[in-house]
């Protein structure tokens, strides 16, 4: 066996490896669509697929994960070939934890789909489309190995995480007029949470594609901040959505970067 | 430099390596701590220092990645040796987001700190130690190399898990009560939801350690199930802690693995 002829097969082990995490990305696209869907549409059946179908990605992270470990021994590799096996590793750990989060929003759905309708879960497919654009730009930004793309999706994670607060404060706005809506508007409140984290994990990837392309830390003022963390909200009247809103201002550390 | 001097100076570098994740373990461990004892005291200013002490993991995190990357290229280590490094990252990756969320507990604790006490707060503090036994318990298993160990705090996380949707049914309750109970009541919600996954990432690590020391993965029945993403509270009666209660039998499936 000449020494080409193993260089070669390494670079074909490696673009196999790349092609399941892209693989894996497409189905944790897939789930987080069809989530939002099972919301909107209050698609128990759809719901009930969507938590099904996780034990795909939960079967792709263990396969990339063995992989990875098998191409680290076997090939010992150096440099970009190195950051390849790292950032599979780390992405598919990122699109395993999104698939978790659009398994739950599916299995809430099913809860939610028993009460009557509350208007702020209009908010739910409206955050949905943004997560995923981001999500989309992400996973093409891995395949086309641009950085550039990888970096606007990372900031328009901003966005999402303002729908998040904004759609956390309707909520109690919404609790506190009618106790009939408390249990909707809170499986709504956690949510939206989880969409906020799957554009986390979006970015995560975004900075994991900074690494392996440029070969170093992404190193960008982070813009996220979940100002529910702050949300103080008071019943002062009950009768209408004027509840009084206070919100601290933030303190723009570390503790920004949120994990719920 | 003789081969035998190369492979002790490897051994001294793994040894710096796993050192470096059981130090940033007890950074994690003391942090969880600190938050909920903010709660428990409504003290400002150790949620301050949490915040701010977060920035701390970050870094770990960073330095764990380096090194680890470092070693690989540099040793490319076989066997146990490989499984010690790739552990470290996931070990490093689970410790990090421990870390936000205690984070998150923190900063959520300063917004309940300008609100009355309410009842269900109490539930924080007693999920506060099961979650540092669990924690300490799958970081002393790290340490020791101990499989039972990392196994039967694993299996603790259930118990976790069912303080968990208890919490979530009462505090929904006391929400229906009183709707000055709504806001402090969803942040105990999200705390307590922190806790929670916090305990996931703890069994995470768990699993990390059996997979270092056996070199397979566990292959056990996952024990737990988040209960309250089928809850249904019904306010039947507002004068009283009596709402009605409906929960759907869980279906045992793959989203049971819940990110949120």
């Amino acid at each position: 066996m000449s020494t080409e002829h193993i260089v070669r097969s390494f670079a074909q082990e490696l673009l196999r490896l790349s092609n399941l995490v892209t693989q894996m990305g497409g189905v944790a696209e897939a789930q987080v669509e069809a989530a939002v869907k099972a919301v909107a549409r209050r698609d128990v059946g759809l719901a009930t697929q969507v938590m099904q179908a996780d034990a795909r990605l939960d079967a792709y992270e263990r396969d990339i994960d063995a992989e990875a470990v098998r191409l680290l021994a076997l090939r010992q590799p150096m440099a970009q070939d190195l950051r390849e096996i790292v950032s599979s590793l780390k992405i598919a750990a990122d699109l395993e934890r999104i698939g978790d989060y659009a398994a739950n929003i599916a299995k809430r759905s099913l809860a939610l789909a028993q009460m009557p309708l509350v208007r702020p879960a209009v908010a739910i497919p409206r955050m949905g489309r943004l997560v995923e654009t981001i999500m989309k730009d992400v996973l093409d930004a891995y395949t086309e190995r641009d950085v550039d793309k990888a970096i606007a999706a990372w900031e328009r994670d901003e966005e999402l995480d303002d729908l998040y607060t904004s759609l956390f404060r309707e909520g109690l706005t919404y609790m506190m007029e009618d106790p009939r809506n408390i249990t909707p508007c809170t499986h709504l409140l956690f949510m939206a949470k989880n969409m906020e984290r799957i554009g986390d994990h979006a970015t995560n990837i975004a900075e994991t594609i900074h690494y392996l392309v440029v070969g170093t830390q992404l190193n960008l003022a982070r813009p996220k901040s979940d100002g529910s963390s702050f949300a103080v909200v008071s019943p002062i009247q009950l009768d209408g959505p004027d509840a009084q809103v206070v919100e601290e201002s933030d303190t723009g550390d570390n503790a920004n970067d949120d994990a719920m």
